[in-house]
This record gives structure tokens, C-alpha cells and sequence, in this order.
């Protein structure tokens, strides 16, 4: 399908990607944080303004859109997470367990999601097609809360750039005129 | 396709819709600044770090992302913009000029583009399938700096929520227990 792009390439691949690549900035947000001497788990409270979630709820929510749009997609249950995070530390950890759920959901998994029907808990007596909900809700929802923690590390100093963000694309050599 | 989405969905559609989003929040700018009594395009050199693009350059590149994205796809040449934006109706009116070109970037024209090969400015001797590019890059990238706009609005108090940023999403009734 060359005018088409599978839908567990739009979930499980490229969240995934994106969600390693939200593991990094912490990293480097611990690294910047020993550099400067302060406290690194300072950070979970840090907003870009007081009426938006700070850090640590913007990476489990980067977690959750990514887990339960492709639990919703697929139909594959899966792991609980309370929210609890006390530390990078441990935002780390549920990152990796988000990465770890999104594994076990294969694209034979996702071969019907576009049909699917979706129900949102906060939209009683609606639904929508697996295609509209990825579209229009899990997509811009998932970017959203990435975006927002990075903003959120750039904002408190961290030394990141477009490279952290976007990773290593698919690419090979050509000939140059 | 019940596995696939389109990518005329994934482009033209759903960055239109979003840029639409991002011009409506700049219109909540506006009204914004009128009530609190201070000059609207103060806004455009705002920022959330030194070393990040100011909100001007956010539009322009959410703008470009969408534009270039659809062109390089396409092959359907895009209208050049010089970033000469100075106020907020002149970055509302260059959303509007990328509009109407995505209007013109149909699903016929999008038919190969999965395959196309892409090459980028500033990867000199490399390039990416179209598939990857959408994925990896375009997407990514589109959202980054629809987002960081959004946040610059909200870190200065215009007052935006979820539903700004998300927009209607295709929803149909269903009998609930």
C-alpha cells in the first residue's frame, strides 16, 4: 500500500520510538541536574503554566495514550499503572513498561483496529471508528504530552535539540549529482 | 483498509484541521490581549527558553511542516512564504495560504506517495521513502510546533484547553447499558 501507512507502524513503531527517545531526555535531565547540583525529582513538578499538568503527569500521560490506544486499537489488555511516580527514577521505570505492553501487540493484532469501535469513559453514548480515534485523538493526545515534557526539561535548562526529539529516521545512501 | 489509514487522512486532513485549531487559538490571542489591555503582537517574540523558536516562528514552521510534507508527497508545488510575519493577523493570514494549498493536494495525487523517494535539504547523499518521511519526520515535527505554539499562548495566560488543542473529533451515537 503505497498510499497508506499500517496502523501498528503508527502505534506500536513510532510511539515506541518516541517514548525511548522521552527516556533519553530524562537521562540527560539526570546528567544536567548532577552537572548543576540539584535535585534531579524536582523536575516532576515543574509546568510551563500553573493551570497545565508539570512533568511527571505529562510522561504518564505520554504513556498511557500510547498503551491504551493501542489497548483500545487491538483489544489486548493492558498493565495497570497508578500513577505514583515519586521520581524520574521511577517515570523512567513506567516508560520501560509502557515500551514492554507495547511489544506484545503485533500487527496481526491491529489487522481489524481501523474498524474497530471505540469508546471513550469520558464521552457517554458515543463512539468511534478505530480510524477517527487514532487520527484524531491518540496521535495529537500522544505528541501533545511528548512535546509538553520536553518543553517542560528545555524550559528548566536541559540541553536538548531536534535531534533528541525526532531520533534516527529510515534513510540510505543516493547518488548526488 | 482496516489496518492502514491514508495518508491524504494523515497529511491533508488532519493538519488542516490542526492548523485550523492553532489559528482559532490565535484568534482566542487576540481577544485575550483586548481584555487584559495589552498589544497582541507582543506575543510573536515570546518563548519558553532562549534557545527555543519564539511563538512567530512556531506558526511558520507548523505551516511549513504541513506545506512541505504534503509537496514533497505530492510533487504538487507549494506557494513560498519568506517568514516575514510581524503580527498575528499576518501569521493567521499564512496559515489561511497554507490551507488553501493543502486543499489542492488531493488523495489522487498522494496515490504513490508511500513510495516516493525523499530527499531532505540537510541530509546531503541520503533519503528517506515517503512512508518513513510522513512517520518519522513530518508528523513529528508538525506536532512539535503546533504544540510548543499552543504552550507559548498558554504560558502567557491566553486562556486554552484540551478541546482547543484536540478540536471535534467524527463521533456517532451508540445505545449504551
Amino acid at each position: 500500500m503505497s498510499s497508506s501507512l499500517p496502523i501498528h507502524d503508527l502505534t506500536v513503531f513510532q510511539m515506541s520510538k518516541m517514548l525511548r527517545n522521552l527516556d533519553g531526555w530524562l537521562g540527560k535531565a539526570e546528567d544536567y541536574a548532577k552537572e548543576k547540583g540539584f535535585e534531579v525529582d524536582v523536575l516532576l513538578q515543574a509546568r510551563l503554566a500553573p493551570d497545565m499538568f508539570p512533568l511527571a503527569r505529562q510522561v504518564q500521560a505520554a504513556c498511557d495514550n500510547a498503551k491504551f490506544g493501542a489497548a483500545r486499537l487491538s483489544g489486548i489488555e493492558a498493565p495497570a499503572h497508578p500513577d505514583e511516580e515519586k521520581t524520574i527514577a521511577e517515570l523512567r521505570e513506567r516508560i520501560r513498561s509502557a515500551l514492554a505492553y507495547l511489544e506484545t501487540v503485533t500487527p496481526e493484532g491491529l489487522a481489524e483496529s481501523g474498524d474497530r469501535e471505540i469508546q471513550l469513559p469520558f464521552v457517554q453514548g458515543k463512539a468511534c471508528k478505530g480510524r477517527d480515534y487514532l487520527l484524531e485523538f491518540v496521535m495529537p493526545n500522544f505528541y501533545f504530552h511528548i512535546t509538553t515534557a520536553y518543553a517542560i526539561l528545555r524550559h528548566n535548562g536541559v540541553p536538548l535539540g531536534k535531534y533528541d526529539y525526532i531520533g534516527g529516521i529510515k534513510m540510505y545512501d543516493v547518488e548526488t549529482g
